[in-house]
């Protein structure tokens, strides 16, 4: 029964769910007061054998206390080779998120200690990225920063914007977000075209006919980008993947259509995006990541009244938090009791 | 072919579909400068009898003017009796929108004047309402103003904000708008409720069992509040509706619940609505109108950090505009004609 008991402690609490590194969601531990707490998750067999710790640290002493922990989740702060070569008990590291990056997964596996990645499709992180591309898409159709304008000076049904209905959406990268994205887009009156490196995936929902209008490759980008009113961007951030949205491929974009980012900020070039919103190219720009994070809300890009951006949000909902501390819990149970482990995918 | 060129001219300029009126919309006019226009619409017969004029006059003149007109466009103004009991050869007022709060219809009447209103379900405004009530909604949910200072305060991955998915939605009054409403929100993974007078009507679309999981007629409202997360206020404004979102109502839904109100300000009792948010049972709330208008950006309601207001521009988007103005233009070539006039819902 103490299994039981530990698995509503973490299931139940997203400081169970909490990282051996600086907490940058303060207001994830309930018991903590508002401002940097630090904090180490991990599971440790007590005396008994039957009990999972879940410890608070400093980030400071992470290096230090990591020894004596088997499972890591990692937050917003990277864990890098130096700590993970300390971690001589652990054997799972994963992220409170659908991302990798703040693990070294290289020195992990030199460690031998696999990592594990949260899948988005099955913990809320998908749909409520598809939420926030929607919601973004309707800010910058409808001009939000204008309006918040027109407020202020009690102007009166202004500005003009322009609907989701009848435009040609591209969804680059159809992975779950983009999955997410068109089935919400669907009855708004779209067509979308979406790119993709492999349409033939089993990953894939089976009614993908009736989602996406035109299917491409990743070299039909530019051509599609030439016939979509609103582009949305979905990729995973990689080597190929960094800067792709660049000159070449703004330019292709039609005349006054609008980008939308949801997924990782250096998708974006960033002085190509500041020339087509200053040109005018540009007609919106909607963003929930930025080229560095946190972001300097005094960057020129910002001051554009046709760009809007959120603070890295667009998973962060209290269904995907629930739901991967629930993954957790699991993992962090079935590691205790040894059990296979099925609800991640091992990248290493 | 002096009719055809007429019809382009109509159809392809707002500025054709201007009003007798003091024009709100300034950007509508193509060749006007920015600031406060003023225009009068109108359709003339001219000496060789295949001209429609259009007419751009000051407000101050339309009085002195109007008797020179057969058609007149409201906007946003009213048109009162005084000025209809000056407009000997008006044959139609219209307005140029779906309510028709700026004619008054009963003097409208005594001069034998027919009023028409342009319906929301075939202009485009319906849509871009919907599309509205979704922004607001996820605007809400999101926690918008909350977004706004973390990113001033670069902080990062807060607030956590909620999903739509999983939610159930009360739409009171499922008309036109509701029913746009309803078929974007499915996908999106919701229960749906909605209220009706009369369910019977023809005006429904074939699916409506697709759409709505639980019916009820006005009297089952305050039951229906308290199944549901978030309540889209979707009523035509009426001696019945004035103020029916009020204690009763509040009270009813659900604590922590959202409301948004895309609809007609007045449908809010102010003060229940003040109440429920001071005491936190309400838990955002999205409002495209309010109780007067242009609304004080100082009012104590907008102060609250889960209150979020747009400038009454639901139904106003490049598409409904330009949808109207082909409404608009063709029932003056319809008056011109001498042909029946289809487009539009006469009320008197």
């Amino acid at each position: 029964m103490a299994a039981a008991r530990l698995a509503t402690t973490l299931a139940r609490s997203s400081s169970a769910a909490a990282a051996a590194t600086r907490l940058r969601r303060p207001d994830l531990l309930a018991s903590s007061p508002r401002g940097f707490s630090n904090m180490a998750g991990s599971i440790e067999r007590s005396g008994s054998g039957d009990i999972t710790r879940v410890d608070e640290v400093g980030l400071e002493e992470v290096p230090d206390v990591i020894k004596n922990y088997h499972l890591c989740v990692v937050k917003n702060r990277r864990i890098d080779s130096d700590t993970i070569a300390k971690a001589s008990q652990m054997k799972v590291i994963m992220q409170y998120g659908v991302g990798l990056e703040g693990v070294d997964v290289n020195a992990a596996t030199e460690h031998k200690i696999k990592v594990a990645r949260i899948p988005g499709s099955t913990t809320g992180n998908a749909i409520s990225c598809a939420e926030m591309a929607i919601y973004l898409t309707l800010g910058v159709l409808r001009k939000q920063k204008v309006m918040d304008t027109a407020v202020k000076h009690k102007d009166l049904g202004i500005p003009v914007g322009d609907t989701i209905f009848g435009k040609s959406v591209l969804i680059l990268g159809f992975g779950a977000i983009g999955v997410e994205i068109a089935k919400r887009l669907r009855p708004f009156g779209v067509k979308i075209l979406a790119t993709k490196r492999n349409w033939s995936s089993d990953t894939l929902p089976c009614d993908i006919d009736e989602l996406v209008d035109k299917k491409g490759g990743p070299e039909d980008m530019y051509k599609f980008a030439g016939e979509a009113d609103i582009v949305i961007t979905c990729l995973l951030l990689t080597n190929e993947t960094v800067g792709i949205v660049d000159h070449k491929f703004l330019s292709a974009m039609k005349k006054g259509s609008y980008l939308v980012n949801i997924a990782r900020g250096r998708l974006l070039d960033y002085d190509a995006v500041f020339n087509h919103l200053k040109s005018g190219h540009l007609g919106g720009l909607g963003i929930d990541v930025a080229w560095t994070e946190p972001y300097d809300p005094e960057d020129p890009i910002l001051k554009f009244s046709n760009v809007i951006i959120t603070p890295h949000i667009a998973g962060v909902t209290e269904y995907s938090y629930r739901t991967m501390a629930k993954v957790v819990g699991d993992v962090a149970l079935k590691l205790h009791s040894g059990e296979p482990i099925t609800e991640v995918e091992f990248v290493n």
